[in-house]
């Protein structure tokens, strides 16, 4: 008997939507597949604003990867890794982790996705978190839930009072609009009558946008559509604000160059506006000397590999990739979730062509439409359908066709059970069930306060019998 | 018109299970309540184990104070506070907030609950934690998914490994053996081929006690049971094992004083052992001049008052109370939750006689019976019989029993509905769902590794390009 020939080693780098998607569009393949990422779970991203609410719970919108990909697993084709890569060899064909194992590759998936970006101001992070990961959505559900307890506490001071129940989003693409409507909705519904002190109904959302219109990717029609029903739901939305300054007292903007800068105060700021490529776009231009657009994503060839390096694929929110229709110039692939899957299932492809000895394919990127949500019973939709071209629509319709696909791309049955559920008992009851924060008051920095009392009481540690 | 005198102001400190049913037996009564909290929720503390083993989700067995009073804070009865207590003026008869806010009272209810006590090795703390929080859970949980995925990053030490898959327990109380019978079942079934490089059945699983028995306070036929369960389950159980030490790399104890110090090579340690009152017993002694006990709990009259003030009561943990049955010698309350229940409605009855101008009546404990289990359908049980005396049965019945007291006591129809599902779906499935982390791998600090590599690749952030 002999050795069989070590199958190729495909890395694939991220467990997002592209990642998963090339991780299983390569079962079958003989291949010897490793699955990196620096957490334990794939999460999907687009109900992350739920979470950040307090409708969902974070395990009902993600799932263990090794739980996804368990099948995988047991016929020995694939090994998941929690780690943090930080350097690509792209001569020695390996990766390295941030405890020193290198991990070799004869194909590398790179699909590591995007962070925040703050234009420059990184000082701002502090003050307006935005929205990416599971730890952002349960720091932001404590920020948004606290606001009204430590509006509550403000027994005295009626301006503090006001910073505290006043809640500025900034950024009006869908998740922006989404939290900004369901921000709305808790205020007037859920917390209505429980605070003595308060009325969170007088809670302002103010939702800052620097284009002319909300869902700038949307046509016209639409954006004017959700403008309405944000303005139903009472959100206060300030088109053409472009944000100059953040701090823990709230935003101060501009609504044109030579208007004068307002101020908001809001002890709350929600950062859904800018999008940066993840930090191993750098990381693969210092290996490779690859291009990198402005917001740092790698610059791909049309079929989504790296140039020089036919073994390194870039996909999902990382790649600055173009779609290439036949017969048609190449267009910029959007930054969705489809957009995402799309490439994965294109890169595992590509590599199994390599396998074949036969040519890449060019990556065409198919548009089924896009969607948004704003508050119960609304959103908009355009659908792409063969022939017809563009269907849009909005109102309840939409909003049922939204909760249908998002129900239907959810990973695993019992989530998908359990999300309906969860918006079934929140419909009717208008309660947010997830509505708790494990950690005390204590956690949240910018809320500490100063004794302000003239004769403070002696705090316990300083007690001498103690 | 005349303006009505002002109600008797009522404060509760600690929205546990004494301070909650405090608040609820006031509804009716013509008092005006203030409940404070450090954090927005009530726990279900007996299943917290389940958030820190991934069966259970936070917002499952808790809920928030605001909805679950919500009826007594709309008629106008109650006003919640988060903050936290840091000072008492009994002269003044008001408490203070860390922000300064004085909050004055007429009756005083303290139900602050207990928290971890390392027996004087405050050090034991990072590497050992205890489990009273849902903060505690869910960083629990963190650490137990995360040692199997350091395990299989160990591709090249096996002690390395062999430490990363050896879990202690220390103390095998109810929550001890609850935590070591599911951490056994996770690894033997739930994960099991879920890794490539480990076989997760080869975990152990150490659960350490220094007293002779497993359960000390049940029936030692009892405790026989439970060991035999735990036995069965793969549980290595050290009776009689003095901790001395532990730190990072794992635990030292000794089973008996002439016995040579053994090491316990172990990467996670769990801390079920030691139970100190709040902090505000020592508060409380500096105000009052109260007696304190050894664990620092405060020694309270009959009636759960605090000596020479009839207006402050101790409820729960906090309290080191006795039962006064008719005609018997007052025996210790045990710190359980039916205990801080039963205190806690004690109370209110008390300040409601007092309002009357009625003497206050001794607090008499009655005592049901005690529960715990160990894995699937096994448990042990005593129940108190009227007239028939204590009745004892362990195994599926006993787990049965189990099951339906604690979702009876959950608080809300949905939180009984949501664990009696996932209950039902980890049984046949033993899937546990709520397996995922939302922090990545750097947010564990005991885990950060050095490179170890020769040649360390450079990692981005040190790129020149960049």
């Amino acid at each position: 008997m002999s050795t069989p020939a070590p199958l190729p080693r495909v890395v694939i780098v991220g467990c997002g939507f592209g990642g998963i998607e090339a991780a299983r569009t390569l079962a079958g393949t003989p291949v010897d597949i490793t699955l990196i990422d620096r957490t334990n779970h794939h999460l999907f991203q687009p109900l992350l604003y739920q979470v950040a609410t307090a409708g969902l719970t974070s395990p009902s919108i993600s799932g263990p990867i090794r739980h996804i990909l368990r099948r995988q697993i047991r016929n020995g084709q694939l090994t998941v890794l929690l780690g943090q890569v930080v350097g690509i060899d792209a001569g020695a064909r390996c990766i390295a982790l941030a405890d020193g194992e290198r991990v070799p590759y004869d194909h590398l998936i790179v699909a590591s996705g995007a962070t925040h970006s703050y234009f420059g101001h990184d000082e701002w992070a502090a003050h307006a978190p935005g929205l990416k990961t599971l730890a952002d959505a349960l720091h932001i559900r404590q920020r948004l839930l606290y606001a009204f307890e430590l509006a509550e506490r403000e027994a005295q001071d009626a301006a503090a009072r006001e910073s505290w129940l006043t809640f500025a989003v900034v950024g009006a693409g869908p998740t922006g609009v989404e939290m900004a409507g369901t921000l709305a909705e808790i205020a007037h519904h859920t917390l209505h009558e429980e605070y003595r002190r308060i009325d969170s109904r007088r809670a302002r959302v103010v939702l800052l946008e620097g284009a002319p219109r909300v869902l700038g990717a949307f046509p016209e029609t639409l954006s004017q559509r959700a403008r309405e029903q944000l303005d139903a739901l009472g959100v206060e939305v300030r088109t053409g604000a472009q944000v100059t300054h953040i701090d823990d007292q709230g935003v101060r903007f501009r609504r044109g160059k030579d208007e004068p800068e307002e101020t908001l105060r809001a002890r709350t700021v929600i950062w859904a506006a800018g999008v940066a490529a993840s930090p191993l776009g750098r990381e693969l231009q210092r290996a490779t000397d690859c291009a990198l657009d402005r917001a740092g994503r790698v610059v791909v060839e049309p079929d989504l590999t790296v140039a020089g390096h036919p073994e390194i694929h870039v996909v999902g929110d990382l790649a600055a990739a173009k779609s290439h229709a036949p017969g048609r110039e190449p267009t910029p692939v959007p930054g969705v979730s489809p957009g995402a899957k799309q490439m994965g299932r294109h890169a595992a492809a590509n590599i199994r062509r390599r396998l074949r000895s036969q040519a890449t394919r060019p990556f065409h990127y198919v548009d089924y439409g896009s969607l948004a949500t704003i508050g119960r019973r609304s959103a908009v939709a355009t659908v792409q359908v063969p022939l017809l071209g563009q269907l849009r629509f909005s109102g309840l319709f939409a909003w049922l066709f939204w909760l249908f696909v998002h129900v239907y791309f959810l990973i695993g049955f019992r989530n998908r059970l359990i999300v309906l559920a969860d918006w079934a008992w929140a419909y009717f009851t208008f309660e947010r069930h997830a509505r708790v924060v494990p950690e005390p008051l204590a956690t949240m920095p910018h809320a500490r306060q100063e004794h302000t009392w003239a004769e403070p009481v002696e705090p316990e540690h300083a007690s001498k019998r103690a």
